[in-house]
């Protein structure tokens, strides 16, 4: 015999899962461990990858094998597939690594056929139910296999009831039945134009086959980029032999938890039904009972399986979901997993299973996915009071959380109310740079325009804002301060409430129960994640609201402040136009002056905030146009406040204008062309941070000043040249012993590729992966949504770089900027600062290639500290 | 004593170059051979690196160590610098590595003073002529040393000749060249508030900064960026003692080639005056003698002078530029050097040579600067008939070469004269791509707007047309068809000449020579190039005319042809644009039906063109936007066209409108969008090839398809297996045994990245580094332009990295592409077809890296060859 493709349960274990899938390992180790489970067999993961390679056929030898293990079936059960005498009847059920819905579920009673339903009625004695048993066969073998249309068949049932003058399948009988089995077939006929198998070999070839193809369906694959599971990775068959609850009173099924799963709470969940089998429970024709009263019906069953589900757990170390099946009164296990947990209960269940001594701080840290992390971070609403609120619209979900405010519509009217101690949510068409303070101070943000990468959309989450975007249904009218919605108007100062993880939208206030991340459980689960972590986790912090915030989520420093976002407000975005029109030096160091103590108020807020921990601040980035307006009315009102022409203004647009913005006059390049930027930034930076250093002389600040965009040693050099003359000069004068230092950004492959050089300038390196991505796929981000696209279809690409860092082509300059700017200076400090940083696992490649630290948003940095600490417990550095 | 900074003559030799530079060098090797040269010493190029270091001073001890390398001279002259009695008197003159206008030339007569001269006129017997020498050197010194007007000293000449009543200097006896003496020194005390300096040791540290100096001096810097000469060279400066053509009719000065410059022609070739200056020379205010007067004049010095002269050729085997000077019939060597040739000259010269036995065929290939052949490769004026015409007026010289025409303004008119066989120059405003066809037939275009990287100035070097861009003082008048220039009417049909080497306009018919690479010296050359080099050259065409024209300067098969290129034309871009509304499938491939005659018949044109050699053909690479229209009324004509609203068009547009164009949906993501238009292409190439491969059953047609911007080897394949199975119906129904190679462009940093996996799938790879410029350095060749200034200014880039491969970055990615794609796939194939491919120093990394061949415009493929000759002559692969 060649390769191995097919396992009996008993052949395989646990840890198999890669090989059999979830479901066939688990149901190895149940029947290792002893436990009632029907006896089948497992067709590999590997089996599948030949179906595909082998152009969407199973090979002879695969069949051959299959048939071979099915032999074996019949002699473990006694049984005989096809047999009219003693039939074997077999569910056939998909099951990859990874949980996985999207991709074909279950058929049941597959081997049934004109003339093994006539044995099985009379072995049964039951043919009702051997009829019925046929019919969902049918049923389902037309639906999943052949892709014939479900609503008929139930059209024919309705037909059949309606007919005989009844409304419940259950008062259908056997002659029904068999009626029904005939109609089906002759469907099936008319359709497929060819009858309905009899063969059960045929059957069971064509289900795995279903199972196998099911594997690359639209849905399957839409579920996989979401959850970033390879395509590669196949799926494995399991075929079992059938038990029926479905077979009178002490039969039935059911699902349960060996804990809550919503609340972590250390109890049996879950319900059942008698006389059922599993598809009934998911059809929800009937209402399922609490597993407890199981305890009632049939107590030793129940204690059976009580003990059963109490020793998985033990087994398995971790809450088990288990599916059961009762067969005239006897228990059999259908399948056991780690169940699938909210973020509270999964820290519920981790900080409990530590105190019951089954498990150790790092495999309880290992046991919460970061990324659930984020639903705890939020204010959310009371439970009960939501209950009885009614829903007046559905936006998108943009950011999320809930809010709760008075409606207000300009962002000058949020910080009036704001201030006199109201609570607002934010109302506009659409949000725009100079609605953020407004943004700032409101609950939340509702626009009637713009997707989930709006402006408002990016703007909210970054802030942590609750915000719900795009509800094009809001009829706005700003003149009088109103919209109306659901055909009720609201008006300026009515109570409003919005939920950013739903959309949904409440005419009225709903009390909101603030987020705790550092007491109670979280704060136990958290400190052990920073007992294991050695990654320093920042924040990308542009004020001193968002540094208090990322403070509070365990942020140890600022890795990015954006210097730009502080040039938009009221003056500011004043005085920087009017030095981008400038045409000399003299005017735009005027113009510069005016910018200089906004920008240093700002820096000692943040470093105030900060209180004593590292802030590296980038110097300006993006484009001089960026911060000149585009439209008529606009460009008058900032000729007007600049006093020059119209004509001047868009002489300076037209000039400014760029084919690639990306690529363009920007980051250290506008420092080149204007060192007066960077002197005066470099003013803002040192004389706030004397000015706080004098303050807290217990603090022990150490301004990190990063030029950005730099591609070549020589080109920081002359940046880096201005900010120390400029620095060392301001130091001197203070008589403060303040050290500061130079860095740069690693977001231009060159800037990788001659990092050693870099170095020798750099003090310290951050990367900014979200350019370099840009510049290493050649792709822009802004464009890249058109034709990404093509690329998820075909299968090209299967997550989103921006998303995950790309470890084969980012990841390796980033690898080659490490190790060639540590060779130059050792003890260089390294950090990465774009949207990766926040991403659990871009945060464990990180680890792996030795940066100090990442930096991310303050809703992130827990994630990322979690992230950190799974990466290092995985993968722990010297 | 520590290092040395200062040399003796006697000290060096010709091979100290780096740290004497060239002069300091070549007059110590002429002072080994025993010539007659003037004793001093030469002040390091080092020195000039320290001046630079230590903040532009002289450390005192390269002021110690000049001072003692003064008294050695004075030992050596026997006399004193400062004395009264018997005055040292020296020049100062720059010298670096390169030969280099631009930086500060030459003092005279250092070390005069208001005594020294007393005892010159003294010594001299001359008092007229020792203060005619004082008055030069205080000129010369406020002038280079101290930067005071030149102007103002000229006019002060004149007011002395004026208030004497004289026109002529010589006119002027001693005590006027005292007066002079006096207002000079006044004037330059009035100008610096301070005495000139009498002390001449002070004369001479000022005269060294100041050549250190001018090494940084703007026109220097410009200099060096046109020459490619890296600024951290700096220059030397030489001391040597004075001798004086000007001492009397037995005295002169002169300056001689070895050979006529010109052409090359072997004979003593120069001009020399008696009694003067070498200044005196350069002003030009007398004419001098051709060096034949010399041989009568002085008999016995012009033999001496001539020995010397065929001594040095003989010991340089080479041919020599010379300066000298004859003082009381004395004959002094002042500078040797290898002479500045034309382009003709340096062919014959390094042929002669190899004829006269002195040099081997290696030695001779390196003689020629690749980038001098240009000019040979263009027609030229008749040299008579272009001293007879008039220029009537001058644009930019945008595309070299000489052209004679018959006025045309369209590009249909172009066509139509031509097909009627005359001559044309089309005169436009400015040309756009419709205008391809008649830019191909025309001898010469002349824009009226544009610059030289014009549409217009693009395509016809593209195409080698001589073209003259942005003569912004024609006035065309289209609708009468005639143009105004120069207050003269210009019809069609009027001969008109071009100069594109000078952007001359002439209003009349010059006959013009055509070039010719094959024959006389150039053949014989060219022969001896494609000897010895390693690369192979081929060309970049899209059309059979470029290919021919490319294989008679010796490309041996076609690199890049671009697709797109072919889709601009007439029916073509109908074709075109209907695709690219089209909103389905269907109606794409409709679309693309019609585009494949075309595109067929033009690989059949290039196969023929090619006659067997290899031809790799890109599929489709820009953005589709850029096949549609901007402007309303192009937007409306082919919305009638089309027969679709104009609407409709303009959702097109606006849909695909990207921010950064560059990185967006083109190259191989639109054959992962619309695979129908990679199978069309698919279809064209290897129809094509059947066709020419059944034609000629000699060749062996071996079709390259290239896919352009992979950054990922799953995208090469899923567009790779569209051609494939496209490619093998055809073929397998045609009854040819055609073999095809599928392969791609690594102009993606991340395809550098990771080209061992695309080596699995690609069979061959071609360096587009262009792109992979502009992505490794993340900066836009259309918007760079704005900022790179500053970086030149700042000296943070030499050269244009477009022009030169940057090694260090782009390089760097180009040589681990290298070595994975071997590493992968051993025998492959490896090019590069961007610009860098016909530029001499990018060749040469090519050859040294490995490559296979480069791949160039047509004009640039004989550069290509004697630059890849060069290459492996210096650094042969084993």
């Amino acid at each position: 015999m060649g390769y191995k493709y097919v396992y009996q349960f008993s052949e395989g274990n646990g840890s198999m899962r890669e090989l059999l899938g979830g479901k066939g390992a688990n149901l190895a180790e149940m029947t290792n461990l002893g436990m009632p489970v029907p006896q089948g067999f497992t067709v590999t993961t590997e089996a599948c990858t030949r179906y595909y390679q082998d152009g969407r056929t199973i090979a002879p030898e695969i069949q051959e094998e299959i048939l071979t293990y099915l032999a074996k079936l019949e002699e473990i059960t006694g049984k005989q597939f096809g047999s009219a005498e003693n039939p074997l009847l077999v569910s056939v059920r998909s099951g990859a690594r990874a949980s996985m819905p999207g991709m074909m579920d279950t058929i049941l009673n597959l081997g049934l056929n004109d003339t093994v339903v006539v044995g099985f009625a009379k072995k049964t004695n039951n043919p009702r139910f051997a009829y019925d048993s046929y019919r969902r066969f049918i049923q389902m073998f037309s639906d999943v296999v052949m892709e014939l249309s479900k609503k008929r068949f139930e059209e024919i049932i309705d037909e059949v009831k309606a007919a005989k003058g009844v409304t419940q399948d259950v008062e259908l009988d056997t002659d029904d039945m068999k009626g029904l089995v005939d109609r089906f077939k002759a469907f099936y006929k008319e359709e497929k134009g060819e009858d309905f198998p009899q063969d059960p070999k045929v059957q069971l070839m064509e289900a795995v086959k279903a199972v196998f193809r099911s594997w690359d369906n639209p849905r399957a694959n839409v579920y996989r980029r979401m959850n970033e599971i390879p395509y590669d990775w196949g799926t494995a068959v399991n075929v079992q032999s059938m038990v029926f609850g479905n077979s009178g009173d002490r039969s039935g099924t059911g699902v349960a938890f060996t804990r809550n799963p919503a609340t972590g709470e250390k109890a049996l969940f879950g319900e059942y039904l008698i006389n059922a089998q599993g598809e009934d429970v998911v059809a929800g024709v009937r209402t399922p009972s609490p597993i407890s009263k199981l305890k009632e019906e049939m107590p030793e069953v129940y204690q059976q399986f009580a003990d059963t589900a109490n020793k998985l757990e033990q087994h398995y170390k971790d809450m088990q979901d288990m599916e059961f099946t009762i067969e005239d009164g006897k228990l059999y296990m259908l399948q056991t997993r780690n169940g699938k947990r909210t973020a509270a209960a999964a820290l519920k269940v981790a900080v409990d299973l530590v105190d019951e001594g089954m498990i150790d701080e790092k495999t309880a840290v290992l046991r919460v996915e970061p990324k659930q992390l984020d639903s705890l971070l939020h204010p959310q609403f009371d439970a009960e009071a939501l209950k009885k609120a009614a829903v007046i619209g559905k936006g998108l979900a943009a950011s999320p959380g809930a809010a709760c405010g008075r409606v207000v519509f300009t962002a000058e009217e949020a910080k009036e109310w704001h201030d006199n101690g109201e609570k607002v949510v934010l109302v506009r068409l659409e949000t725009s740079p100079e609605d953020i303070e407004g943004m700032q101070v409101a609950q939340g943000i509702l626009t009637v325009r713009g997707g989930m990468t709006s402006h408002a959309a990016v703007v909210a989450r970054g802030m942590g804002t609750c915000c719900v975007s795009g509800c094009g249904e809001i009829v706005v009218d700003y003149a009088n301060k109103k919209f109306t919605l659901s055909g009720k108007e609201y008006h300026e100062g009515d109570w409003i409430s919005l939920d950013g993880s739903t959309g949904n939208i409440y005419g009225e206030a709903i009390p909101t129960v603030p987020a705790d991340v550092s007491s109670g459980d979280f704060g136990r689960f958290m400190t052990w994640a920073d007992k294991y972590r050695q990654l320093q986790v920042y924040t990308n912090a542009d004020t001193p609201r968002d540094a208090a915030q990322a403070r509070a989520f365990g942020a140890e420093g600022i890795g990015l402040c954006r210097t730009e976002h502080m040039f938009f407000e009221g003056e500011r975005i004043k005085a920087m136009r009017e030095m981008i029109v400038a045409d000399n030096t003299a005017d735009r160091e005027k113009a510069l002056k005016k910018i200089l103590p906004y920008q240093q108020g700002d820096f000692e807020g943040l470093y105030e905030a900060m209180e004593g921990h590292p802030v590296v601040i980038r110097f300006l980035d993006p484009p001089l146009h960026e911060f000149l307006p585009t439209k008529e009315e606009d460009i008058a009102e900032i000729a007007a406040d600049l006093g020059i022409t119209v004509e001047k203004i868009k002489n300076v647009i037209s000039s400014l204008h760029e084919f690639n913005p990306m690529m363009g006059h920007r980051g250290c390049r506008l420092a080149v062309s204007y060192p007066e930027i960077a002197a005066m930034q470099t003013t803002a930076v040192i004389n706030a941070a004397i000015n706080v250093q004098k303050k807290h002389p217990d603090w022990t600040l150490v301004p990190e000043i990063m030029i950005p965009l730099v591609g070549e040693v020589k080109e920081l050099k002359y940046v880096k040249d201005v900010v120390v003359s400029t620095a060392d000069a301001l130091i001197a004068a203070s008589g403060v012993d303040l050290k500061y230092e130079v860095g740069t950004m690693i977001e231009i492959p060159r800037a990788a590729l001659t990092a050693d050089e870099i170095a020798a300038e750099a003090e310290f390196f951050s990367f900014g992966t979200n350019d370099l991505t840009q510049m290493t796929f050649g792709f822009s981000r802004d464009d890249a949504g058109k034709f990404l696209s093509y690329y998820y279809d075909n299968k090209i690409y299967e997550s989103d770089p921006f998303a995950h860092v790309d470890q084969k082509g980012v990841g390796k300059l980033v690898q080659m900027a490490v190790e060639l700017g540590r060779k130059t200076r050792p003890e260089m400090h390294l950090g990465v600062c774009g949207e990766h940083g926040g991403d659990p696992t871009s945060v464990e490649f990180f680890h792996a290639v030795g940066l100090n630290y990442v930096s991310c948003s303050p809703y992130r940095v827990p994630i990322a500290r979690l992230a950190a600490a799974q990466a290092a417990i995985k993968n722990p550095r010297k």
